[in-house]
């Protein structure tokens, strides 16, 4: 059968803090057929130093992971691959550097996403792996977090990423290797405190059946298979047992467990310990085991491209509603700076249909978001709360980019305030910025009289605003005097505007 | 006739940028008895200079005008006397300086208040003065700010504060004190720059009646009558008459002007430029003068002590409502914490039914707010909506109180990060911090199910928390292990805790 033009090939990483995987898929008409999976145990999260700065040890140990997965990738259309990269690369400090490195290795772009948007993702996976139950609880124990969701059907209802995981407790509470019963009780205890600000919430909400999804939770089950629980369920008890199995041995080094692989087992303990306090805070009575998981949950929002932009819009509508957006005003924003970009994005170098017209829009429709908070600097408040608050389907530097085009979008452009970035480019971000001012500025009597029809055109950092109707500007004394503060404004960033 | 004991009598004063005030009255059966008024021209605002630093003659000036309400004032219990501060002191960089040596001079705490508090207050000055109309837009162009308010009998609804004022239009426009049609129309058109974000929500709300009320808008009046508009009333087209009359003029200092006085010469034309520049903005066709400003808003707010803690107690609510806060949580951490703090006030040196208890309470209230934006961090998020959101009846520093015991309930105790204060010891709000945590922690559960009798004190930087019930603590593994980490915290801010 000749292989229909239709289907594509699409992959997902997932960097994680104990390991890199790799999942390629081929999308056809009844859906995803998986074609291969890749794993390496990197242990990047054991790299991650004082002052949270990632090792070189650590950083050559991905890279060399994400050579290999380049080869595999060779001549992937970069809208066919999704790289996510959790915990670890979260913490690090110079994480930035890590991501610049990686681009030379792999020419596909690495996400650095919220532990609630990898908590979103991880669902998402489990959801599809699993569409039997009406309502899941899934826990996903990683290297450096744990994420906890509750969902019905695709829907997550209750998302939370806990700052614990198999690498960091295995650090914190069995260093050195030493296993005791002691350790284990601290280490229990920890991950209790850690749940305990949400397992109320949880256990409130309740759910159908339970699933575990992560590396850690599937060697659990298999040392629990070895012991002779068949079944492969995991509840309070077994993992009370295995604890007890576990301290027969007084170094991590020495255990010796049917179902247990060498790389595993130096974090497997800690795994426990955190399995164990979840299971007994929010008083689970069995834990299935999932394979879906974070790189699952990628590919299946890249099966359909437009879902994951169908999520955004729905992001950021929840969020104007949320914030009481004049949303006819935001519109008429929206319009003005899409048609602005339209105008001279080949200019800018900016791909028609690329992101950066969507992160636009988006920003235009929630630039006044702060004024939930006050009138005075709502641009600051507008960034602030979009640069924090959990934004699904959004990744850090999109809201990051979000957040930098609210900041500035009036007042004096204090340019040096602007974040570091690394899958957007920074002129690119700052054209989007002087399109989005000037939108607002030619709204500032937020009117519903349409304008005359403006052109906007570039030529290197000097900019020249246009209209058909020549005496519009002059006529208008207050648009022209914004226009003319504005071009102070400017001038001190460097660059001019015309009109 | 013998003065009844009932009677009391109190006073507000106001520092703003070009005069200080300070009205005494006499709380009557009806009432409010005006006793007298004080006035004195001390142009603080022209104090201001580069970096936003207060030079040390406007210093002066300022205390030596408070020594002489001093005098006044000899006498006086705290409770009846309020002093807020405006907006030269909320941009002086040094306002904490001025605000000790204050304390030298005059021995009542002086509140730097946010605009919009300002433009409440004001309001509130002229509705209590004003009582006839339906619904009201209310004008107060004072040295820095410029404050305008829409509302409705004692209830604003639309409340604004613009940072331009006479004294510093003065500057930016009438520098070297010359007066042309240039200069005037460059000070409007800023003005109405200053206008255009608020203009169109003000247009379409609407009013009854428009009242001016500062001293600007008195001396406007004033010059009018002396032109001959004899009814009172200011309209765009006078003003643009009283424009070109001072045109003749090359210099401010030549003015001569039936009904200016000598004091309010040098800010006239500022004062009338931004006048002209809001009605023209607001289309407003004629504005009536109104006694009643700042200092009648301050006076009729402690008439009933009560209602001004009925005012904050509103904002509590609605601020707590619009941030979704599990407000049955937030009562026990209130109730909890009202309770240590009752038992150990005496040893920490604060008054029972001081202001303090209300802080903790409210504090208690509203320190979920910030999860709003999102779990993590979510104790910098609530810091961050009570320190920026507008709360009416709260001054600056107590909404810092409520940001800083917030920012401070739960992880390591960053204290380096608390602001200065200058109403409050920082040793009272820091002792609230450890009672909060307490509350916080203990309540841990989010349970329903009530506490064993709990009781704290005190022995310097050591306290100790004892329950009836002696097993409590050591039978809840997790909450003797919440307790053993706060324990740690403590320690490193160099406090004990034992339990």
């Amino acid at each position: 059968m000749k292989k229909s033009s239709q289907n594509r090939d699409i992959a997902a990483i997932d960097l994680g803090s104990n390991s890199f995987h790799m999942v390629v898929a081929r999308v056809v008409e009844q859906g995803l057929q998986l074609i291969s999976r890749h794993r390496q145990r990197v242990r990047l999260g054991a790299g991650l130093k004082g002052q949270k700065y990632l090792d070189n040890d650590a950083i050559e140990r991905g890279l060399d992971c994400l050579a290999m997965f380049a080869e595999r990738l060779h001549g992937f259309d970069q809208d066919n691959v999704r790289i996510a990269a959790t915990h670890t690369l979260r913490q690090a400090s110079n994480a930035h550097l890590f991501l610049l490195r990686a681009r030379e290795v792999l020419p596909f772009p690495i996400e650095i996403i919220p532990g609630v948007e990898e908590a979103r993702l991880i669902y998402l996976g489990v959801a599809h792996t699993q569409p039997e139950s009406d309502s899941k609880l899934v826990v996903d124990i990683g290297g450096g977090s744990t994420e906890i969701i509750i969902g019905r059907g695709f829907e997550p209802e209750l998302i939370n990423s806990k700052q614990m995981g198999c690498v960091s407790y295995t650090k914190q509470y069995f260093s050195k290797g030493k296993l005791s019963p002691k350790n284990f009780a601290k280490a229990i205890l920890g991950a209790e405190q850690k749940m305990e600000s949400i397992a109320y919430h949880y256990k409130k909400k309740g759910w159908d059946i339970a699933f575990g999804s992560s590396g850690t939770i599937k060697a659990i089950r298999e040392v629990l298979i070895g012991m002779g629980f068949d079944d492969g369920l995991i509840t309070s008890r077994r993992l009370d047992k295995l604890v007890d199995t576990l301290c027969q041995w007084n170094r991590i080094n020495d255990i010796k467990l049917t179902g247990l692989t060498a790389e595993r087992q130096s974090v497997f303990p800690a795994g426990v310990a955190i399995l164990a306090a979840i299971l007994a805070s929010l008083r689970v009575s069995e834990l299935h085991v999932s394979e879906g998981a974070l790189r699952e949950g990628l590919l299946f929002q890249m099966e359909d491209s437009f879902q994951r932009s169908d999520i955004r819009m729905r992001t950021t509508e929840n969020l104007a509603s949320k914030h009481a957006v004049d949303l006819e005003h935001a519109d008429r924003i929206r319009k003005q700076a899409t048609l602005f970009l339209q105008q001279i994005h080949q200019n800018l170098g900016i791909k028609k249909h690329s992101e950066l017209f969507d992160l636009l829009q988006w920003g235009a429709l929630l630039h006044e978001v702060g004024l939930s908070i006050s009138l005075q600097a709502f641009h600051r408040h507008s960034a602030y709360i979009l640069r924090h608050t959990y934004m699904p389907g959004f990744n850090r530097e999109q809201q990051s980019v979000l957040a930098t085009l609210v900041r500035f979008q009036r007042k004096a452009l204090k340019l040096h305030e602007m974040e570091e970035l690394t899958l957007f480019k920074k002129k690119h971000v700052v054209s989007l910025i002087r399109i989005l001012r000037l939108a607002i500025l030619l709204h500032g009597q937020r009117s519903n009289d349409p304008l005359p029809l403006l052109e906007l055109s570039t030529d290197g950092p000097t900019w020249t605003l246009s209209s058909q109707d020549r005496s519009w500007v002059s006529n208008n004394k207050l648009l022209h005097a914004n226009l003319t503060t504005e071009q102070k404004h400017w001038r001190n960033a460097g660059w001019d505007l015309h009109f």
